[in-house]
């Protein structure tokens, strides 16, 4: 590791990424939202202001519009391994989601622990949903045994949203290849697709459509320093989409719309920056994650931290204190600057309990007891050692109550 | 007319709307895309940078970037007339438009001159197109003609966008509302609703649902001052909606994924700054409509202006110069700074002919003749004069050059 240049990308992230963010407040729900980077926000103005035209519009300043669209799609692509025709531009990862599941009719596999808009599109279709590990993983055998002759689209986060296991995308990209095979030499010409939903995981590990071997990749821009609803569908061009939504037939028909040029402009300096600092911030998030993990389990040796131990992403800890009200240490926190997250946050204020959590079997009252903490670029060192301070103060002030 | 106070609404449009526009280009194209409003912008930024939070999440001040969501969803309501409980934001007037047509499954009634999106819509089911009249106009008579005792969706626009002519909205809702009748007479309980996109208008003209009598009502802030694929969806608590997306339950589960935050509150801010401006605006643009379409007819006594004479949007001036290159004459203005559209800018750089002006009986080579000139807040007295100046001298240029 090359301290000195690491070193200078540090100064980088941290005098250019969100000048204006408050610093007294600890933020440890990366994966519920980023603010935008201040260098991906210079890259969207311009498009808001000076070079607002319309991308369709026929003379010179609107095709430059065009040109710069089309050159930050090439941009992403680049970043994801794939070509700007392959990528279709949507307003967020859902609607990314919705056109990669809603594209075929026949029978769909995936898993219990997948986000609600990829468990809402497959409940629209025949589907099946597979069973995970107790630590959290989709294995490709489960995959291969939920595989029916007219399954079209199995579907799998690169990375669980709540504890951010991390899947063995490649090994289910093999169970779908060798099913394409088989189909292909019994003269059977119904295609089946892998797609993967990669809202959480880009910046922190390899994302390439060609090494994962998918068919379809969801990317969502606000999730990783750019702005929310601008995501994309990466297809590969084998893959016969059918749009959700029609009418002026902007990218190539599969999502009308004036396209907004400001937030994929925005997506495509957030995607390269993620990508630029990756191997840097995979190393700088793992270590604070593992600090603040120790810290906490040492303080508290029965607590639970769930999802995989080592394929996990660098920034996840998912941790349950034992008869602790989850809601009210979030309250608690949050009186202390610090922000963190119960469970999913993005089932719009649903006080249901998690299926993720269900599914990997974690009791129901070690489940209302769990926070998740997901770091980011705003989080440093000094600020894990505050964290895990109010964290554990907080804890102990719960337990406290309930022994009285 | 209270000239003091409009002189003073004057000064703040011109001197705090866009102040990066270039101010040496004549943009003649307001109905393609207007650059986001310095106020618009200044109302966006926070919730892109220090108020960044995923409205869904758990603590104070995500819930109050949620407060403030719904803020500015009740502002966008009340400048409209409904509720903000009515109000779905979407990512665009495309997508709105899609899930209010989507929504029912019986026969829907449309016009031969609505956008793409909606006849794109339409054609997804089983559907009635009814002509319009010479000058552009969608008869209530038409519409009533058309409907059969399946009709679920009446869809016309307010104002139709290549041509301007504003439509008999309330009488098409007292049709509707008399089927409507009709029906509760003869217990027969299938619905009928009114769609109206307003995507072209607002800030022009009165748009009040309950004025209007519409059912569902359009808007999109990207033709307002406001950011690019953020509009909205307004449905009457009465309409049942199907949505397009579904996953996190956003949107009253209506349209799921992370809302919009930044989007909305520039909308909120547009829509409001277009209200309060709509009076002195809607005399100030059909003054310099008229300014610009006199010189032009004074030059040209054969140029014909397409669109009903009165019925008309005020910054709306569709003209075609008989035996002229449309696409030469955007080029040939383009290079003096003039920016002109043919037909609609919305279809993607397809190169067919205009679907409204055949609707209209305009021959072929005079709808390739034609130019739309949409003028809104960038423009000013001065620049009409320039304008219609370069203007004429371009369609002089080409009727020399068709004369050698």
């Amino acid at each position: 590791m090359d301290l000195p240049r690491f070193a200078k990308k540090v100064r980088v992230l941290q005098t250019c990424y969100n000048s204006k963010v408050n610093p007294e407040i600890i933020y440890l729900d990366h994966a519920a939202a980023t603010p935008v980077d201040d260098r991906v926000l210079a890259a969207m103005l311009p498009y808001m202001v000076e070079q607002f035209y319309n991308p369709s519009s026929p003379y010179a300043p609107a095709v430059q519009v065009r040109r710069d669209y089309q050159e930050a799609k090439r941009r992403i692509a680049i970043v994801l391994g794939g070509r700007a025709d392959e990528l279709v531009m949507t307003a967020g990862a859902t609607e990314s989601i919705a056109l990669a599941i809603c594209s075929g009719q026949g029978h769909v596999v995936t898993s219990a622990i997948e986000h609600a808009s990829v468990l809402a599109a497959a409940e629209s279709r025949d589907h099946t949903i597979v069973e995970v590990t107790p630590r959290g993983i989709v294995t490709a055998e489960a995959i291969r045994a939920a595989l029916r002759p007219d399954t079209y689209l199995v579907s799998v986060a690169l990375a669980n949203n709540e504890l951010g296991t991390i899947q063995p995308i490649r090994d289910i990209a093999e169970v779908v290849h060798a099913e394409r095979n088989r189909r292909r030499e019994a003269g059977d010409t119904r295609p089946i697709y892998l797609h993967c939903d990669a809202s959480q995981g880009v910046g922190q590990i390899d994302v390439n459509v060609a090494r994962l071997g998918v068919d379809m990749l969801t990317v969502n821009a606000g999730k990783l320093g750019g702005p929310k609803q601008v995501a994309c569908l990466w297809a590969a061009s084998s893959v016969r989409l059918t749009p959700l939504i029609s009418g002026g037939g902007q990218e190539r028909g599969l999502r009308s719309g004036t396209e907004n040029v400001a937030g994929t402009m925005g997506f495509a300096r957030a995607i390269e920056l993620a990508h630029e600092h990756r191997n840097y911030e995979a190393k700088r998030l793992a270590s604070l994650r593992d600090q603040l993990q120790a810290r906490l389990t040492t303080a508290f040796p029965q607590a639970v931290v769930s999802g995989h131990p080592k394929r996990r992403l660098p920034g996840f800890l998912h941790i349950s204190f034992a008869g602790i009200d989850a809601e009210r240490l979030v309250f608690l926190l949050e009186n202390q600057g610090v922000l963190v997250a119960t469970g999913s946050a993005c089932a719009a204020n649903k006080n249901t309990r998690s299926h993720v959590l269900a599914a990997i079997g974690l009791a129901p009252e070690l489940a209302d007891s769990s926070v998740r903490l997901t770091l980011g670029r705003l989080n440093d060192e000094a600020q894990m050692a505050r964290a895990s301070e109010q964290i554990i103060a907080a804890v102990e002030h719960e337990y406290a109550r309930l022994r009285r």
